[in-house]
């Protein structure tokens, strides 16, 4: 049931079939350096975020740079990781019910598994189900709620409170705080992010004194992203970074700035979707054959990486309309593009495949293995 | 690499996992048998677009209650199709690029494939494929504009000299016009939608009448879709009928008016997500495991079946925000929810199985073949 691969290695890109999920790989091998190397020199470790790139090929070469595991969002994300060779995961969500909680505490046994919570009942049934899995202990971080006003109990008492349970629970490790703030990573000043990574970095800081005067060691704080990971790396109190899109960066990222007011050039872009014009009925707009099934929308329309005169006006469910009026190359019909999507996370999950491009011509096909993990 | 079914035949559906696609199996087949009925009596053909449900199983079905055949947009989907047993197959869309015609032309030797065109080009194209795979004839539509400048020629003269061209290539036929009028079938009003399409029936006779009396007989004037397909039955002009989400409905769709000005009551919702409840960090907000990832948003949030007071936020990737201050069940920790999903095609393509469900059990397991069939 899988759609098949667009493309063989050793094609050229122009053969590839579209639309399709191209991987630059010369710009996506220097993101992975780039943030490998700046973590290296900061004495936080890096536990990147692989709700991104779903794909246990790319996980592994992170942690050939110096990863310490990888984070995810799901337990069947999870599983993809640790049926591909990946040893350490953090579930950075809450796991409720009673076949998730089977399926990670199952996992347990093959790598080390850390999960998430902030309610008193997912703490009994976590218990429950490490207890039933036999398993001595199982990690656990209490999430704390950053501003972002979705999961997470409030910073200080709160959490102190979970965290003793969890101290009461035989089965169950308190490992630390997850402490991610989701919302401050589009900020696109410079300083707005800044501002807000301190705010949350003083809530994780209170709540961490907190729990050590209360007698409950807190080694990990985790968190941060590709917006803001420069901020929790400085600020003394993160001790890890769950960094995800700065591989392959997206529309959405690019449009962050940095210090000095230009467009972020942290990391670039390296991850296309690559479309057909397939209809050409008039002077002013092309179609090409990605629409809704092949890119995400939730952040904005992808833009036009060969011609940025174009502009991608509208969505159907198979069809994206280029407004071409000022654009210099007239997009013929046939004609192939790269089209930047608006956001990476959610537009990867809609494919089975990466084709990975060294210059112009297709070196590997990886499989996308928890594209559609979400459970 | 196809994730693992969220349910076992037998279950109830309190059990299921999630997020995962429900099928309410009796209003299902009520929406088959309710377009179904409506078409035998009128006297236009039925073929249903399998683009909203992507699974030859429900094609079958279709077909079973008298459909001619089903309408596809991809060549991919239109093998998933051939490949699940359905023998009749119209590609509502332009097809462009070698493999893209090699893999079209090769499925005409397992069943009767059509394709559209609106260029020249794309007709040499069809012309060189279909004689390189052998075929004696491959059915040819010419789409037309029907105002929502997407694909196609304008009607009249340009549909006129497209359909000449089709004539002189030995290895295609004529077979008719491709006019849909998509953008009208969400006009909110019985009368708007009744007008839009009483145009779109008047460009489609003239640019008939127009063939005729330049020798080419047209035998068939395809398009329609749920929201106007009975303005098309009425029309006299249009012979077959391309309706998709009428099985299925989704939050949109049932934003329609009928003729009384009520919201439609054609069809019944027939498709959910089925979520859990996943943190209760506050009593205004229940966070349910169902985000982008689950849930297409390009026609708005879904609607929380089962709590209609409930508001579904805002989406992240893995997870969707209810405010439940108005909500009278107070959507418990671990408590499953029914969404109605805002748009029903790109939220099917977001999973690998269907859970037919009938009353509260699960009756089937369908794949969704052609899920992420982008090429």
């Amino acid at each position: 049931m899988t759609t098949r691969p667009p493309a063989e290695i050793g094609m050229s890109l122009a053969e590839v079939d579209t639309p399709a999920l191209i991987i630059d790989l010369d710009a996506f091998e220097r993101n992975l350096r780039r943030l490998a190397d700046r973590v290296q020199q900061s004495g936080v470790r890096l536990r990147p975020h692989a709700k991104t790139h779903k794909c246990p090929v790319i996980a592994l070469k992170q942690i050939e740079l110096g990863a310490v595991g990888v984070c995810v969002q799901k337990v069947s994300e999870a599983e993809a990781m640790v049926y591909g060779g990946v040893r350490d995961v953090l579930v950075t969500n809450e796991v409720v019910g009673r076949q998730k909680l089977r399926h990670l505490t199952a996992l347990a046994h093959s790598a080390r598994i850390g999960v998430c919570a902030d309610d008193p009942a997912q703490l009994a049934d976590l218990e429950a189900a490490a207890a039933e899995a036999g398993l001595k202990t199982l990690p656990v971080h209490i999430e704390i709620n950053m501003g972002g006003n979705r999961c997470g109990v409030e910073p200080g008492e709160p959490a102190l409170a979970l965290a003793r349970l969890v101290q009461d629970m035989p089965h169950l490790s308190f490992a630390g705080l997850q402490a991610y703030h989701g919302s401050a990573q589009h900020l696109r000043g410079w300083a707005e992010r800044q501002q807000a990574i301190k705010g949350a970095a003083d809530k994780a800081a209170m709540t961490r004194d907190l729990l050590a005067a209360n007698g409950i060691r807190c080694d990990n704080i985790t968190g941060a992203g590709t917006g803001t990971f420069e901020f929790e790396t400085a600020s003394g109190v993160y001790t890890e970074l769950q960094c995800g899109s700065y591989i392959f960066m997206d529309a959405d990222y690019g449009r962050n700035l940095d210090r000095d007011g230009a467009q972020t050039r942290a990391f670039e872009p390296a991850l296309f979707v690559w479309a057909t014009v397939m209809s050409r009925p008039a002077a002013e707009r092309a179609i090409v054959d990605a629409g809704l099934k092949a890119l995400a929308f939730d952040s904005g329309p992808p833009l036009v990486w060969d011609e940025p005169a174009a502009t991608y006006e509208r969505a159907s469910d198979e069809h994206g309309r280029l407004g071409i009026t000022a654009a210099t190359n007239r997009l013929k019909l046939g004609d192939k593009v790269k089209l930047v999507p608006g956001h990476c996370d959610p537009t990867v999950n809609l494919y089975d495949w990466y084709v990975g491009v060294r210059g112009e011509r297709v070196e590997s096909v990886w499989p996308i293995t928890a594209r559609g993990a979400v459970y």
